[in-house]
């Protein structure tokens, strides 16, 4: 069960590396956003959903709640980088072939306005800058149903045989 | 209730400015430890504590678990980020007084090391780098028991009048 | 003298701050492009100039050459942060009204395809991200005269009154 | 002919790939401080020299004059990203045996307070942070003679064969 709304009816879990290995990054990713694949438990913890994937983009939603906040009344700066992390690796993962992994190296986050309970449902997207041979680039933004920014970053992905 | 371990007992909510306002930061840290300030729901969410803060410097425990895991079976790297900026917000807080107030501008992440559920309890430490009029910066280590590093970063922070 | 092409009969120096108070942050800019005001000395040191700038974006040109090679033959790592800190400060600095000023607080170097003297002229590009009332955040891109990228990042600023 | 301060009697250039495979990283930078191997061409564009490495570490200095000047009149920062850049990735090298390479992915830059040509000699201290098999992180300080911190930063690079 999640304190999260938006994940009413998922399941929650892990794809083994076996069925992860047969997949191509794509297709590892619409399996999450069609179903057929389990929604990750850090999706259910913060309560977030991958939402749309094509060739180097990704696109998660999440509705900041009360359960987001921290000591002083304010969405924690760490939704902020757990949605970009998401959104910015899983565009890298767009372009990766079946057979193909990645790790994120490090990403960055700026917080450009603070998040309320009154924001709102946002997206993360991700875009892939470079796409490298041995590693990847990418950038992120999250935005409310109005455009408006609330924080965005960069990431540095190594991508890896499975 | 929090699905994570070491979170027993704890009230969790946030707390009002006027109160915030009151007190330096040091102050208002040391209560969220002692319990007489609740710990935010951002704790429970992602399960962890603020567990030492003294002048320059904060340390918050977290034992990573399969509820932290992204789809592919590992600990997800927001979990490391949300630490961090933890961490490295509040060693900066801890240089404030009644009535300052401060906004983390930017943090960053080195994941070198991944998590998982058989890590235990990992330290998150924040230390302060540069404390300015205007902005501070501070860098954060995440490590385990033995001291094994699994992620490090800096962040920015502007200190504000409440 | 410059050891580098392209800036040739242009005059070298830095602009009293008094000059610099009376002129919006694009009047400088554009002063600095037309030779109204001087090139500053680092633009002779590293052999870059101020190209182009507009609200919000800002362009320097440089064409890498033996003289920023590091040690083992490629232009050192440090070209691209002094051209994309310059592009990216100088396009929050096209934001600013007569009296404010602007300081960086930090800024981030991805550094994608190296370098050479077979390079030609490259473009540095700065982008406002978000312009704040405090602060704000720029992107930056090196591009060759194919718009192959060769690095990226971004920046935080404060604006300041001077 | 460098028109820096404490470069005077220098050999620059550059070292051949075929020379630096035979050496490991420590001997190779050991090489660039006892003027057995040539000072780079970045090293006389914006005057800064190697002065010390041991296994992890390295440190560069240099003396900020005029020629590192902004259009405003104080240090661009160009030089501290250069600067950490250098140390950085140089105490990565430290760790490298002969016949293997690094790249450095990306790097970041905390400006917390100004150089201007009033202040003196600084050094810029690199240490890793983390030796990984693929990949290294390292941090670095630019701190003048009574230990004052001008800037910080960390970097990702990545290990090769060269």
């Amino acid at each position: 069960m999640s304190n999260f709304p938006g994940l009413e009816g998922r399941t929650f879990g892990v794809t083994p590396v076996e069925t992860v290995r047969k997949l191509s990054g794509l297709e590892f990713l619409q399996g999450l956003i069609d179903g057929t694949l389990p929604v990750p438990p850090i999706g259910r913890a913060m309560g977030f959903l991958l939402k749309e994937v094509k060739p180097g983009y990704a696109c998660f939603t999440c509705t900041p709640t009360f359960e987001h906040y921290n000591p002083i009344g304010s969405v924690h700066g760490g939704l902020a980088g757990t949605l970009l992390d998401s959104c910015m690796s899983c565009a890298v993962q767009t372009n990766l072939a079946a057979g193909q992994g990645y790790t994120t190296l490090e990403y960055r986050v700026h917080l450009v306005r603070g998040m309320t309970d009154k924001t709102g449902e946002v997206r993360a997207e991700g875009r892939v800058v470079h796409a490298g041979r041995r590693t990847s680039t990418a950038e992120g933004r999250i935005v409310d149903a109005n455009g408006k920014l609330y924080a965005h970053g960069t990431t540095t992905c190594i991508v890896l045989d499975l």
